[in-house]
């Protein structure tokens, strides 16, 4: 039996939503993750200093386990101001949503060139930009590459300063985009665009527990993302975009996309990684490169994960996990503390 | 007001399916079609020719208003001897699946060339050979170009006199394929391609009711479609691939493809034909290139169409059709008996 420790790990995007739904999801990441960057597409959003402090307090009641960082919604009204005080009560990220893209993004931004200002007082408190990637306008399946051609190096032309992260990368061309970059940007890579294909979601039955956006693409994508994530590229770190919907608002005539994985992320991902045989490089995905990227120091104690099968539930609260009722090749024996 | 008075029309590409289903379907084909190509996909399929007269029966019990044209379906177990006796039976086509591409295929064909003897017997007899252009070893949005490249294109060759219908095309490629080809093949288009893109499945909320096979593409395949449609030529020709399924097993964690278009067809098409200014070559594509093709006569009698919008109900019997709730401008006025 093998096994596998690890520093304990960061998730880069994490929903955990509100209320009811909040208190049954968090302590999944809870058990496994040392901190998670916290998406602000509440409803309503998370868009300012006290928003922030409200929705860190609801998620520190749900667990004290892990640390939640914190983000705010960038949206057409986001001013300097706005972003000055959200870093005072703990901000250290914005997550810009291109209008109409995914969930609750109605409110999302359609001229990137008017927040110039904000970028601005972004970069100059030391806040990551974080970027929901995908043009609107262009066809489903073209929506990251048009996004990079017509807005991200735009954005990140106007603004060099800005450090920027292109959040849950899905094909090979956002690989390529990133590695052709020299500074200031990386990428977060989930745990199921490294498994899932256009193919697990349309290309059998429809398996509405398969569909997120970025929409999972060819099978040469994912293979580009796991050679991303595999490579030890400093650039490239793990945000499991973790997205939690009851099930009958997946199963139904028009069905939320998100996928819920925050309970299999890291034994789903040490398998990912011994399948192509680089566990070696598991912790700089997990637990290195995206702390180095915030500017965090890296977390202390480890997490052991062991070469042993489990059989994933169907659901967790009526959420449907990746994976449900599937076999997971290895899992977290559980925290053990040590120097680091 | 416009009217549009074209043949009674044929549908050669239906599904009615069994029992209380098949009959809940069959009166709204019949209400507006003389004709129908009855696809066998059915649990067990209709395979031979005792299945095809009581499977005729059945249909004829629920209306007796139009005509099914009858199929069967070709599997590896199926011999000339069987292809003789159906077509006694009146079966006009053969249905070829490959294997595992669509619902119920477990039973479909992986190699085609062992079929030889059987596709002789259909040429012989003056059976036609219904393919769903799927290769089920492709990503789900290569599987109808690669059929064609490598398994269609070895058909059509080895069996020179067999005439192949190539069904529910949904591709630029497909539209290129039969182009190119001389004699002897042809293309039924449904009325869902005409209408949808992959974005209408995938590009917003998961829209399982718009889930079929093959899949909607993008919108270049969708104008090559129309544009085969409208063009009067007569290798291109309605089959609606209507294909019912009750709400529940649609809107499932494991969605059954299939678009239900029956009682919507007709209008459907006047208002796409009507969009493009080609009206008047409605008539080729509903009511004369498919019974062409087939050696049929045309129909007798008409319908007239008016351009008068109306609501689709959410349902039929728990069936929801394509355009549920949404408004189409043109409808079926009801059928007109004249000389022909």
């Amino acid at each position: 039996m093998d096994f596998l420790q690890v520093r304990r790990p960061d998730d880069f995007h994490l929903h955990v939503r509100q209320g009811e739904l909040l208190r049954a999801v968090v302590p999944h990441t809870a058990n496994d993750f040392a901190r998670a960057l916290i998406m602000p597409n509440t409803t309503p959003p998370i868009a300012d200093a006290d928003a922030v402090r409200r929705y860190r307090d609801e998620i520190n009641r749900a667990s004290g386990k892990f640390e939640p960082l914190m983000t705010i919604k960038v949206t057409p009204e986001t001013s300097p101001g706005t972003v000055r005080a959200a870093r005072v009560a703990g901000a250290i990220a914005g997550k810009l949503y291109p209008e109409g893209v995914t969930t609750n993004s109605a409110d999302g931004v359609r001229d990137f060139r008017q927040l110039s200002p904000t970028f601005a007082a972004m970069a100059d408190e030391g806040m990551v930009l974080c970027v929901h990637g995908e043009d609107p306008d262009a066809f489903c399946l073209d929506r990251e590459a048009v996004f990079l051609d017509r807005t991200l190096n735009q954005i990140v032309t106007d603004a060099p300063d800005l450090r920027v992260v292109l959040e849950h990368i899905s094909t090979a061309a956002a690989v390529d985009w990133i590695r052709n970059k020299q500074t200031g940007v990386g990428a977060t890579i989930t745990v199921h665009h490294l498994l899932l294909t256009l193919d697990d979601v349309v290309g059998d039955l429809l398996k509405p527990h398969h569909f997120c956006k970025p929409l999972a693409k060819r099978p040469e994508d994912r293979l580009a993302l796991i050679d991303a994530a595999t490579s030890g590229d400093e650039r490239f770190f793990l945000g499991t975009d973790s997205a939690p919907h009851p099930r009958n608002a997946k199963e139904h005539a028009s069905g939320c996309a998100g996928v819920f994985t925050a309970p299999i992320a890291l034994g789903t991902l040490a398998q990912v990684f011994a399948e192509v045989g680089m566990t070696d490089r598991l912790e700089a995905f997990t637990s290195v490169n995206g702390a180095r990227f915030y500017g965090l120091p890296l977390n202390d104690g480890s997490v052991t994960l062991v070469n042993e099968e489990w059989r994933v539930p169907a659901e967790y609260d009526d959420i449907v996990p990746l994976l449900a009722q599937r076999t997971v090749g290895w899992k977290v024996l559980g925290d053990t503390a040590i120097n680091s």
